[in-house]
């Protein structure tokens, strides 16, 4: 039987979860993998509380179970990407620095293969260094990547390759579903779910990247990749966070039988992308609207045999571990027949104001008679067809009331917010929130 | 670049599904599979009415299009067999007739790989086709044989591999859930039902196999197989199927926030195997009992990541051929690397008494004071603890009601049913209904 000696950098909450995995049942996936799964080093600042946390042997450490200074760390990783013995580094230190860039091309360079949950560095930087695996003829496996446990990748690489992807679509950030989650249920504002979600663990202490989008629009960049067979880079994406979803907004969305999700969005459509990443009000019809807390959730639709849906953990310590273990074995098996990412396609993306979809626009105004018929018009004069005009929440002077269209782009809906702006200067008292309806 | 040459035996709903994918998107296969994926030959009784339905080209087909007697069909089933050129055979024949055993046989000991949906011959009669696959070093692609589009026997085998499955449930039958479906919603019989099914075409004009469990049985021995690398028969399971269902079970379960679908169920306990294919009380809070008409879903718990839901097409044309192309695809791309089965384990099945469940029993009785009282007794008497009563539905002289326990086994139940019936013969005016609730 041959043999895969593994090398795992980093051994934080979900490097250690592949140690525990890989020494846990070693016997089982060595008898899958038909190979010997061997893991040989652990290069880890803090070795005793990773041992312990994940009840691994001390000796699988470098440096023999010791703390290690960063000099000395630096010193192991050097000689084991220089190592012949090595076959396969799983590199979990995670970020997209100009060091774990250096360290992943570094790696492949050195004809291993390469298994990573970083889904910053391969969205924003992945180019070079999936060149760097195709030239050095290794694989990278980055299942762990998107939505944690849930075997997004190989579905969309393997299972579904008889077949024409036109859109992907789901729930990719648990941060932000569990906050908006709590907002429906609990009736919360924003920030009192926030830091809710911060006290339970589920929300770091800087949550930007979470709830702004950022950690979503990675995996859909992934996404596109695979899918479409198209590299585009986040940059390229139209992404909005939920960071400005109010009670409000979960009131109207609840009118209209929707919940509000951060919904990573890609179709395809006569050769044009349109991907976005953004709250949308999803229909109660659509299975997206059932995932909740941190669940992830990814819907596919495709020619030939219509829509599948792939519910899962989207992070966890041994969840995303699981997806790194899968990994090797795969890599194990198929070696270098695996192909890495798909042919590439040449395809423009679509800007924001081609997208189509059915709009929910919510408007604050001053409480006068007239203001719906005449908000309504200017609707129609851009050709966009009125589905529901919601309860009006009269206050004082105030009145706040949404607006559900039919589909129409949403430049037709910025058309008709210019227009209302144009010929009645003072109605609008902010700035009217547009977001999708997804059914 | 490799070339893959294919022959389809058998050209109906699947077949055809089948040829017109390879046709209409041939290149993008090819290219995918780093080898020219060819279709060579159809063999089909009626050819024109296929190539017709599937606009697929006449001269694919043996004979040239025009239709063939039995024996012609079989003369060139012969030749495909002994052909040198054709690498792989799609048998799209159906049913665990000898002819059908005999020709999978003889495909696999010819050198070729075999690619089918037929669930069940390979749950009934699977031993000796992957022995005969094993021996000559070729390979079985089954994707389609469970659930349709769902690539569910992909995840487990190369999704899942870091990972301990324990246990495999889900909705498998795509008639039975129409049926249920109808049922809940428009609140018919049983019978009326079906006779919806039949005239929509989501039942056959004979549904037995559907509607009795033996279609989901087959899938659920597939899954076993696969999941616990145990190999069981259909006949070591516990089945039933919906045919008693009433729409007074499914008032019931209403009244505790469940909804009864046919469930295929597989748990690993301690090295025993429970597996059961039966009508469930599937609770509102677990995602399966939002899964409606003919879609179907597949629920995994593991051991490192938890729990996954795959959720698609269970049937239909091109959705099952979908299946059937992909396994080409892997095959084309990974040929003998792929492990035909997992290693076989040794592993007991537990008795329909030992599984433990949450149960609801439905009681008709007379309608007596002391009735309730003495039935909820004789339950507790077996140590068995009562979640809910129901509501009772009087009516003349008779009495209705139904008993939700904490979990137990059935063995248990059982027990308390039989105690009932020593102390107070006449008091069970039919045998009580026992369905699980699955939470």
């Amino acid at each position: 039987m041959d043999t895969l000696n593994i090398a795992i950098l980093g051994c934080g909450t979900v490097g250690g979860g592949i140690a525990k995995i890989i020494t846990e049942i070693n016997n089982e996936l060595s008898i899958r993998a038909k190979t010997n799964i061997v893991l040989k080093n652990i290069v880890e600042l803090c070795p005793e509380k990773a041992a312990e946390r994940f009840n691994i042997p001390l000796n699988l450490f470098c440096g023999g179970g010791k703390d290690l200074t960063g000099d000395e760390a630096n010193q192991y990783i050097k000689e084991i990407i220089s190592s012949k013995e090595i076959d396969l580094v799983v590199e979990t230190i995670g970020g997209k620095s100009d060091f774990v860039y250096n360290l992943c091309l570094e790696i492949l360079n050195s004809g291993k293969h390469l298994v990573t949950a970083n889904k910053a560095l391969l969205a924003e930087r992945g180019k070079a260094i999936f060149e760097a695996a195709e030239k050095n003829n290794v694989k990278i496996g980055f299942e762990a990547a998107v939505c944690g446990a849930i075997p997004i990748i190989k579905t969309i690489q393997e299972g579904l390759t008889g077949d024409l992807i036109q859109s992907v679509s789901g729930i990719m950030n648990g941060t932000s579903n569990y906050i908006l989650t709590q907002m429906q249920n609990e009736k919360l504002e924003f920030n009192d779910a926030l830091k809710m979600a911060q006290e339970s663990g589920y929300a770091e202490a800087d949550p930007l990247l979470d709830i702004n989008g950022g950690d979503a629009g990675h995996k859909l960049t992934l996404l596109i990749k695979l899918a479409f067979g198209v590299d585009v880079s986040k940059e390229d994406l139209y992404i909005s966070g939920i960071q400005d979803i109010t009670k409000e907004d979960i009131d109207f969305a609840s009118e209209i039988d929707a919940k509000i999700k951060l919904i990573c969005y890609a179709k395809k459509v006569n050769g044009v992308i349109y991907a976005t990443v953004r709250p949308m009000l999803v229909k109660n019809s659509n299975f997206l609207s059932e995932v909740n807390g941190t669940t992830n959730a990814v819907r596919i639709n495709n020619k030939y045999s219509g829509i599948h849906f792939l519910v899962g953990k989207g992070a966890g310590s041994t969840e995303t571990a699981m997806s790194i273990v899968s990994d090797i074995v795969f890599i194990a098996r198929y070696g270098d027949k695996i192909q890495n990412i798909p042919a590439k396609q040449v395809c423009n993306l679509a800007n924001p104001g081609q997208f189509v979809f059915s709009y929910l626009i919510t408007f604050h105004t001053g409480n006068l008679p007239g203001t719906t018929g005449f908000i309504a018009t200017a609707i129609g004069n851009q050709g966009i067809n009125i589905e529901t005009v919601s309860h009006n929440r009269h206050s004082g002077e105030k009145a706040v009331f949404s607006v559900a269209t039919t589909p129409c782009t949403f430049g037709q809906v910025e058309n008709a917010i210019k227009e209302i702006r144009n010929q009645k200067p003072g109605m609008l008292l902010s700035e009217p929130k547009i977001m999708p309806i997804l059914y």
